[in-house]
């Protein structure tokens, strides 16, 4: 373990971000819900989406671009759809509580789809997802998020990192989850990379004029993540049209902000001008097994499937084929029962947002 | 126009298509379908999927692969669901029957999905997705295919270019349209690099060892297509995934083939043993916009998106940024005006497959 990581438990982490959130005006069941969502990116090893943004979930609601105390409401409905208003909630609240409208849709006609709108940012997409599983039911979640990401041609930052996320259940074997981001790389591989002054894979990211460059601190230069596939020659116009996708889902479908005008997630930036919706979107879905084939059926096809896929002949660099959700579930197994590994800054910085708001360090 | 290339109209080409499917002994209501969304891909500019690939379609009947009477049946459904078997058909006919089984039940209760077992390959995804925005609908189309690619980290090909589709209604613009293969370059494109004998660019495909070549006529010697991102560093496992998702979709879910087990479409290829399944698979959504939001305001709101992308800024050597569906569009207008170039091999195999079944040539 290196020496600037700091490890901690997963149960005084929980205490501390509660506290937190039932300071900022969060009710109990909020918080819990918050927390639980938040910490799940630092269990499954999804590090910058965690802890570590507590405390712009702080800034935010400092900023007043955030309700501690929203009451999500539909806005409009059919049996399988949903438009919900987030009430400009946390994101991690919100979004549970709308994924779970989509189950329960799904228990009623088989599926359900539930578009977001005045919503703010929800952690990972995987957690959403994976609420689905236990009802013997496949989970879809989307969001998308402030601009980062040029489309194929462009040097403009048009789109967020707009990740998808489809979990699927399966039977003795681990559920399927497929968690991403549209663009070639995440934008929290891309702070790993800045943090130790590496250079980034061509692909990634593109300079202010649009040419690839190598440099991970570009986007401060009026550069751009890049869609998935990095350059026009190697698909970039399926990640382009993959963000797209999300985008439209998101908030085109419920009335959220799209495109340039998605509020940023840091509260120091501004506010876009003229923007045509309410905070940002989510889209989420749930599909009952059942409501196409035997659950017991399925579950034995998911497990062939899985075993086939993991049992893949591989290259001579590689031991074994890995299933969407393998990297994370592994991670989640070795941090439940080792703890949480936080890098100096994010304690320091987790240590002082306590001190201001007087909640007492509990890791 | 290359001398190579022989340009016939769509009505000539049509009346042709038509009489060889009532040949094979569609009834006329099948063999009009069929031709259609064959043609489908020959307008918009998709060749390797259209009139190239109808003696690929005869031969599959000849090999006893493909019920040219086929009666498509609902296995299982729920308000917003079905299971569809597709009796062994030409999926040009499946597909577009189970996609308005799709429609009709968004029409009832907001959106519908339907998986589809025991069919055969289905032309473009386009053409199935885009039926639903004449009913303000999204639609959703994808299939599974014969493998050709080789998840990350494998040399094995288990998974086939797997397709995606999401067809969105748009007010005054034209609709959005993404239909991409889940592989950096889809099979077509690497099958015009090999006529010209040109390299494929690094990321398209592997070798029979795993390791990245610009050989495009790799495939014939163990190799395979990578998926969408080309390797790890570049998000190959996000394409793998997608790729993936969609396998699990149309096949997983209604009970067709999957993986490695997915029926070739060359008919002189065999059958896979221990087939888990019926036939290749598909998967059908329409969501309908009033399900969410007015049909009105998403259009305006579409239209506003469609409008910011489509004139954000260029990088130097371009001069537009594409919305997903622009270039099939453009295709289709130029070839509906000037008709369809053919090349001579494809003008070649269509006289014999006429002259071998009887059928006289009226392009």
């Amino acid at each position: 373990m290196s020496k600037d990581l700091t490890v901690v438990s997963y149960e005084g982490l929980f205490a501390f971000a509660k506290k937190i959130f039932l300071k900022i005006g969060c009710n109990d069941e909020d918080a819990t819900l918050a927390t639980t969502v938040l910490l799940s990116a630092d269990l499954r090893g999804i590090d910058s989406h965690g802890i570590a943004r507590l405390i712009g979930y702080v800034r935010l609601w400092e900023a007043d671009r955030v309700n501690a105390k929203a009451q999500i409401s539909i806005l409009h409905e059919t049996p399988s759809t949903a438009t919900v208003d987030g009430d400009s909630g946390l994101g991690l609240v919100v979004a549970p509580k709308a994924m779970q409208i989509a189950i329960d849709k799904a228990k009623n006609v088989g599926t359900g789809w539930v578009s977001v709108q005045n919503s703010n940012h929800f952690g990972i997409a995987g957690y959403h997802a994976m609420m689905a599983l236990e009802h013997d039911m496949i989970g879809i979640c989307m969001t998308n998020a402030s601009p980062l990401v040029a489309p194929t041609f462009s040097v403009e930052r048009l789109l967020g990192t707009n990740p998808i996320c489809v979990a699927v259940p399966a039977g003795a074997q681990p559920p399927f989850v497929a968690d991403m981001a549209t663009t070639t790389a995440a934008n929290g591989k891309l702070e790993v990379l800045q943090r130790q002054n590496l250079e980034a894979p061509y692909g990634w990211i593109q300079d202010a004029v649009g040419k690839a460059t190598r440099d991970a601190h570009a986007l401060k230069t009026g550069g751009a993540l890049l869609p998935l596939g990095g350059d026009k020659e190697h698909g970039s116009h399926k990640g382009y049209a993959l963000g797209a996708i999300v985008d439209i889902f998101s908030a085109v479908l419920s009335g959220a902000n799209y495109g340039p005008w998605v509020p940023p997630f840091p509260a120091y930036v501004p506010m876009p001008t003229g923007m045509p919706g309410k905070g940002i979107g989510h889209f989420f879905g749930a599909m009952r097994i059942d409501a196409f084939r035997t659950a017991e059926e399925f579950k034995q096809h998911m497990d062939q499937w899985i075993e086939r896929f993991r049992s893949a002949k591989t290259t001579e660099e590689h031991d074994k084929v890995l299933i969407p959700g393998d990297p994370e579930r592994y991670a989640e197994a070795e941090r439940k029962q080792h703890g949480i590994p936080l890098l100096q800054p994010v304690v320091d910085d987790l240590r002082a947002l306590g001190e201001k708001l007087s909640v007492s360090c509990t890791f």
